[in-house]
């Protein structure tokens, strides 16, 4: 039974062959989550949960010393909020869940973001600049009707998300902080989630509905596509216009006030999953995995009462790590191997009855499979120590990756190569609505972001061969 | 300014006064809360969250412990899930906001509680013995489209939770934990909240729509009205019935699962400003409090840069209990005793330029404001000291208003003069649904809870006079 289950339990699928089957069957396996009974929905499973969790973490504490707070905002968004930015209402229409009318109360739809609901209060909070820069940040749920195909973490009607949004007295802090947030985004996605990105401003035709400027984070996937990892909007003054956020100057005068929101979401774990996953399952980045060890014992019937005590002595000198033991009955340690490298636990101790003869123990890295004996008396210090390895070894890798699949082009035929080749283009763009439209109708493939502050000299646009100032990168998106 | 600014800051109504109005005047000036724009909805201001904040900091450690996982179920419910137990379908009934159907999909309903839907998918994931048990749990949103008038924290239409669901092989077992997670919520409740309560089990009538048996552990606020705090449900197999949760037990045969599900809101919130808090507005029990501490310092013309320097050396010193400094300018120091009082930082610390000199400062404690000089070498171990005997004092002092407003009743008469006494009411009940259904009717009192395992004889049913094995907490309730 034990046989059987194990050939369930692994991935058939490899990376390199059908990427997205077997990027489903890492999701599921490995039980970060599952699909719901409503279609476009997903039920995040423990070990999912647990990646998640590590996040908010490391970046409430990000953010509280930014002098951030966190709040809770209403769920439900009147119809009437909605109109009153019309770049945003626009955006936002089609993917609107509205909630059945109650008799006598206006009519309500489900967040897809709480620009609007969030403003209505500052609105009424802010009165003098004794009150700014007030830097309020949500955990929360938010959903849109998504019509095209969903996929967990990628792409769901539901998702998990951080909003923050800020209020400032002048058009400088602002925009200061917008990229103060983007630089914490990127810190988070390669320090702790260690994958490289490259980081920008989108287009007019890219940027978040109502926003003045958006800024982003892109990493490249293995099959070529760009995952967007996370944005911060420089807002301007478009809401607080709308929403009336005006406030007392230090002058006595009556002022405007400028604002910034930035978010990232649970997709966050699908980008680990597709960067870091290889064909045995899912590799959690240390940094992001709340067991980052697990201790196997190697049991024989004559010595297993001796070793399990030997296994929890090793465990036990662990547990900063958070390490765990796994001493159940009834499965082989092959069996055990295999799960924990399926879940992605970053190392596997093991430890026999020869190990606790010699005081030694085995530790075993996921993503390299490397083996190393290691003296008991030292295995915090070298857990430690491969643990730091690893993580500096998975960015390592990712930045490699990223830097390898960008090509700098300089026409039309090189663009498309490069594109059907699975590359990131990097390229002089007009930024053109046009030129930009033109390029995604001929090859689905959108600007993913221009880099902010390039110091070049002017050169053509890859597409329409106008002079332009700018690079930007192209690529396939999710 | 600043003295008309402080008019408004402070409340202007009594405790003992029009209690509801007091209530309301501290969630929105001492910014715990403010209402939406949707009525019946809320918003948590940072102040209020950072106490769920605590409260789920503290949570997650005690249910980690005891093997629950944290994961994250669908808010969007279909309809036919919510036939399939009938009971929990018609108790939920009334109560849930529909979405607009969209074409070619079930009609969904936002979640108003999710034994459903995560019933769901236990059925997929469970199979055999060895899955078992099963303990996962959420924190969330949830809603409910009550009529009856709202009020912040106590009773909103959508409001913050945290919900378990956990699976077992065993009646025995079920049961055994559904009173293991009251115990924890008793536990958080007094020793955190410091919040006396009774703890015990619903009648018929006041159970969760769907258990077998809810227990409960209740409080009783101010005005005398008893607030229930969590409950903790033993589903039976009425659900494991209804979505098939079945697995191959350890004998080979087929068994049917046993489920407990146990939840508490962001009431928990409401509950701390009713019994706390006082003239002067909020009082955050120490252990639940984000900043623990506030450095005030007394500032004259002549001695500002110094007597700074000595508040900030202070506050350096009290980093374990997240303190912070109120160094703004153009504030009183009354002003700020004054607002630190209202929102209800437990310690306030006060250093002035004769301190300075004696190397002291003043420690004054937010529920007794009583004041002590206290050398600053020895401040961190005398907050430290004081910060626990004001958890200890508060919590003690509820004790003792539950003590001494519980009456025990024998008939009729006595029961209605306790009741407009305020009080709350202890008797025998013979728990026939009629007779509590007479009850209510009279008096708008509901039964609260039934306290487990007692042992007493016999005694007379306080209504109707028949033969009863159990004595009843009563009380009009939130």
């Amino acid at each position: 039974m034990a046989e059987e289950k194990e050939k369930q339990l692994g991935i058939t699928e490899k990376k390199d062959g059908d990427f997205s089957e077997w990027y489903t069957q890492v999701i599921l396996r490995a039980e970060l989550a599952d699909y719901a009974p409503v279609r476009g929905f997903m039920v995040i499973r423990p070990r999912g949960y647990e990646i998640w969790e590590s996040i908010q973490g490391y970046f409430n504490n990000v953010i509280f010393s930014l002098g951030v707070k966190n709040a809770y905002f209403p769920l439900l968004i009147p119809e009437s909020f909605f109109k009153k930015e019309a770049e945003h209402a626009e955006g936002f229409a089609p993917e609107l869940a509205w909630v059945e009318k109650k008799e006598g109360e206006e009519k309500v739809a489900i967040r897809p973001t709480s620009e609007t609901i969030m403003y209505d209060s500052y609105s009424k909070w802010i009165r003098s600049w004794r009150d700014l820069p007030l830097r309020i940040n949500q955990w929360c749920n938010v959903l849109r009707w998504e019509v095209k195909q969903t996929k967990p973490f990628l792409r769901t009607r539901e998702f998990l998300w951080q909003e923050g949004h800020c209020v400032y007295e002048t058009e400088e802090e602002c925009w200061k902080e917008t990229l103060l947030f983007l630089e914490e985004y990127r810190k988070l996605v390669e320090e702790q989630l260690a994958i490289a990105v490259v980081t920008g401003k989108k287009t007019a035709a890219e940027r978040f509905a109502g926003a003045k400027e958006t800024t982003t984070l892109e990493a490249l996937m293995p099959d070529g596509k760009a995952l967007q990892m996370g944005t911060s909007h420089n807002l301007g003054q478009n809401f607080a216009k709308a929403f009336e956020i005006d406030f007392l100057g230090k002058d006595g005068g009556e002022k405007l006030a400028w604002q910034n929101s930035w978010g990232f979401s649970t997709r966050l774990i699908g980008a680990i999953v597709m960067v870091h996953g290889d064909d045995k399952g899912m590799v959690i980045p240390p940094r992001v995995a709340k067991n980052k060890v697990v201790v196997v014992p190697i049991l024989f019937e004559k010595t297993k009462k001796k070793v399990l005590k030997f296994a929890n002595e090793i465990n036990s000198k662990l547990k900063e790590f958070n390490s765990f033991l796994d001493d159940r009955d009834g499965y082989s340690a092959g069996w055990k191997f295999n799960e924990w490298e399926l879940k992605g636990v970053p190392i596997r101790i093991e430890a026999g009855p020869k190990d606790m003869e010699k005081k030694q123990c085995v530790i075993v890295r996921r993503d390299t499979g490397k083996k190393r004996f290691v003296k008991v008396s030292a295995v915090k210090k070298e857990v430690f120590a491969e643990l730091e390895k690893m993580q500096k070894d998975l960015l390592g890798n990712s930045k490699k990756f990223l830097k390898g699949n960008i090509v700098e082009v300089r026409d039309w035929n090189g663009f498309k190569k490069a594109i059907n080749d699975k590359k990131m283009v990097y390229a002089y763009f007009c930024e053109g609505p046009a030129c930009e439209e033109s390029i995604k109708d001929e090859t689905i493939v959108t600007s993913r972001c221009i880099p902010l502050n390039q110091k070049i000299p002017a050169g053509k646009c890859v597409k329409c061969g106008k002079e332009s100032k700018e690079k930007a990168y192209f690529a396939k998106a999710y």
